[in-house]
């Protein structure tokens, strides 16, 4: 039932730009790779939305990779993640890696005191993602968890180094600190972005654990243990999908990617509902 | 073709919660009337998306809207009154009140010394929905706009009174103290909350405009000059519909609106779709 082969691209969604952080880190690591991307920018966020409403939403974005022929799907999205991707698993043959697994595994990896902080938006926290996660692979785990609302907006403003941004993290991330966690798992795609704030408040002890890094080290585990690493010598193309084109949304994204984004194409979000 | 009379509901929508500041003034004014408010959750923020979509959204809120039987139709929410009032009315025979025109009056009354800020979403902002208008009645104002896209996510997150909102408030007003405006323009249904903050940062000689407030006075004009005014001695009924309901819906809403809310229920999106 599968058609693709090593050069088929890898398929990456979004609610948004967010997973733009996670098509950078895949994009280092893995140079020859051809990359689908879609963020589902006319739907953004998916955080503040019901879980059902997510799964449908995500089944919808996948099938639109599906269609464009990739070899594995990452949901680069924390919200999707959490909510939908047993669903994803259980409805698509295709392989699919989310942003939780592969965080929990390297954050269980750092900690040595065994308290571990997960900071997400209120959909990822609620849903107790990370920790429940954690706490199947390892029961002695001391876990906080706290939903971070604003860090998504201030990004997207670009205010990574603002006194106001310094203030709110300061607010949010206390607790953290109180608790004494030495590792922090950045449980929202957009965090990766104010790492150097984070950093600062929480003190240069404290490993911060940036999932979409997490899922690049399995998807290249992945590809080589198949045999479907893509062995051209050239370097490879890179397509991005959008279901709503925003003002100011190019120079967004470009921030996110860290690069320009030369190919973008706007496609009509109904034609999700279609699959 | 339209068979409300005077006990028919006001309907009210707004890309999320938002309008429930301009239903709060509605209630407070027209305590007799009956009201009908969608808040399109499944699909918030407008102020993100093109304006393409955001005209096709608003055709199908009002839409549902009409349905209900609604003698008039207030857009809570500037977003869709800047980018789709004229198409609204182009479509639909029903009387339909956006922000932008009650809010621009009242400026216009309020400001003495011509200098006016407008503040808003980006794309209330750059659509100069407010500036245009403005300009149009009076071609000697000085207008100032500026965008203020934290506002939204600190209001919901309640922050209204915290000492990172006041950094953000100066950062992004500081333009409007320096042009020495005298009135300055509420342009998004969420910044009344915020008005004690931006009163404080603008200092207490600026008068600050709530569209809502602006919109609430013209409907009732609307209302007495065609005879539709609800004349029942009871108090009106308020029912909510959302197309999703997210986790914290309620207590946030209840925040905007002032008052709790009794009646909510959860509407299909695809059923807006439909028409």
């Amino acid at each position: 039932m599968q058609f693709f082969n090593k050069t088929s691209p890898i398929g990456i969604f979004d609610s948004g730009i967010g997973g733009l952080t996670v098509a950078k880190r895949i994009i280092a690591m893995l140079p020859n790779e051809n990359i689908v991307y879609f963020g589902d920018t006319a739907r953004v966020p998916y955080g503040t939305k019901s879980n059902e409403t997510v799964v449908e939403y995500s089944y919808q974005d996948a099938q639109f990779l599906i269609n464009k022929n990739v070899k594995l799907i990452i949901v680069a999205c924390n919200t999707a993640s959490s909510v939908a991707i047993n669903k994803l698993k259980e409805k698509f043959t295709i392989p699919i890696i989310g942003m939780i697994e592969p965080g929990t595994h390297l954050a269980l990896k750092s900690t040595k005191n065994g308290r571990i902080g997960v900071i997400g938006t209120n959909v990822t926290i609620s849903n107790k993602a990370y920790s429940s996660e954690l706490k199947r692979l390892e029961k002695n785990l001391e876990i906080i968890e706290k939903p971070c609302p604003l860090f998504v907006p201030i990004t997207e403003e670009g205010w990574l180094d603002h006194e106001a941004t310094k203030l709110i993290a300061k607010e949010y991330l206390q607790d953290l600190k109180d608790f004494e966690v030495d590792t922090v798992i950045l449980g929202c795609t957009h965090y990766p972005l104010l790492a150097g704030v984070i950093q600062e408040v929480m003190g240069e002890s404290v490993t911060l654990i940036d999932s979409g890094m997490a899922a690049s080290l399995e998807v290249e585990d992945y590809l080589n243990g198949r045999g479907i690493r893509n062995d051209s010598n050239q370097l490879g193309t890179h397509q991005f999908y959008v279901s709503d084109l925003p003002a100011k949304f190019k120079s967004v994204a470009e921030r996110f990617l860290g690069t320009e984004i030369k190919h973008i194409e706007k496609i009509d979000v109904d034609s999700l509902y279609r699959g």
